[in-house]
């Protein structure tokens, strides 16, 4: 294991890409990480402002983006377009050799339309494989990958997919060849005993530490399918999962701030 | 010369783009096209419908776009973004591996933003330099390239720049490895002698040719400056420039239909 290369698989949201100054110290930050970077984007707030400049309703479902043929070609445009080719190019300026990429780019996230029987979520693609192979080779030329969150489906068909399962399969997919530290940007400072206090972060939990806090009924309820996730993927090879503020990547990385995620 | 592998540089236009039955069957004939393969697109006319939805004014000059601030971030999404992912999960679906990428992405083409004594063009670039061994590395890898028209200035700054120029500059960096054809997909079926009759298409220019059809008047002046393109591009070492019907590839390729523009 020690011989592995480190990898962080790092995805940012909306509180970091809404705001320019956020994102590009962000990117200073990204630019200065010793190891290889794989960084996932979604980009909600800029998706729904070009949809109600274009004045096509958006609907939302339990957080997720009904994605109709309007909106795809929204977040089509939005992700892959407009958020990743300026998040490459600030990273291109602080000397990072970046390369944007989504899941259709040399077949790198096959997925297929997700089928519910209670609702329609439209274009929204659920994962069935990463071309990790291809993945290995990019980052093995110090590339630093930066992902939009939109798949294809083989047959043509782009489809809308979360960026959070995005990083997730990736990190995963990767743990086999490289010692994988997987981030989460968030908009707390890291999981929280008191939801209205940053400073009540966890440094670190472990399923033991896990448990026992959820017994106490100290973790938000909202937390425990993310917190699920982590451990979910601990248990598929990742090293490490690190909840916590992007703008601070840095301490994030350094152990020394968010909540990182670990075996007993 | 005859060691080196053929390389088609493809540059199709609106006239492909804004059609979906036409892209998806140009798509079908590209995916049948045995050699390596570098597709440049523009997109023109869905960036000025976006602009129309979204109230953004269109100055033309010379057919060029002025790029303010609104259009460089409505040419990213619409280029880098629809246009580009679409047509590279198009070609998927068709069995071809291939990768969309911008100027941005690994640093592939830099420019820098026009300076115009009499025209401020905004954010429009001029080519400076290609990354032409990160290409031949994933010409190399089979893969088929999709390239939006954007390129950066190494500084963070996106630059809208002209799909013609790129076609020609990649085709020209690239001859020294590969065995280039340079195609220009075009509304006519080639140079024409009378412009009204897709009939009168010249099979075959070459720099005599070329000579004696402008002495009788016979190329319209609007060819001309596309043409002095395509010799210079045959004295930086591309094989063969071929200016026809993008919808009629084969052809263009058997060398049964367009203009081929060769040496003497």
């Amino acid at each position: 294991m020690a011989n592995k290369d480190k990898l962080y698989v790092i995805k940012i949201g909306g509180n970091i890409i809404d705001n320019d100054d956020r994102l590009f110290a962000f990117i200073r930050l990204l630019s200065k990480v010793k190891g290889k970077i794989i960084l996932v984007h979604g980009g909600g707030k800029l998706a729904t402002r070009l949809a109600a400049d274009l004045n096509i309703p958006q609907q939302m479902v339990d957080g997720r983006r009904i994605t109709d043929a309007d909106t795809l070609r929204i977040v089509t445009m939005v992700y892959a377009g407009y958020i990743n080719k300026n998040i490459v190019a600030g990273l291109q300026s602080n000397g990072v050799n970046a390369l944007g990429l989504s899941g259709a780019d040399a077949n790198l996230i096959l997925a297929h339309k997700r089928t519910s029987a209670s609702i329609d979520y439209g274009f929204v693609g659920d994962i069935d494989e990463v071309n990790h192979i291809f993945i290995e080779e990019l980052l093995n030329k110090d590339l630093t990958l930066v992902i939009a969150p939109i798949t294809h489906n083989g047959k043509g068909q782009l489809l809308n997919t979360n960026a959070d399962t995005i990083a997730q399969t990736l990190a995963t997919s990767l743990a086999g060849k490289f010692s994988v530290e997987l981030i989460y940007g968030f908009e707390k400072a890291g999981v929280l005993t008191d939801v209205e206090n940053d400073a009540s972060v966890i440094p670190v939990l472990n399923p033991t530490l896990y448990q026992s806090y959820r017994k106490e009924n100290k973790i938000f309820a909202g937390m425990i399918p993310k917190l699920d996730n982590a451990f979910s993927a601990l248990d598929s090879g990742v090293q490490k999962v690190i909840i916590g503020k992007a703008e601070e990547l840095d301490t994030l990385i350094a152990g020394s701030g968010g909540t990182s995620i670990c075996h007993d």
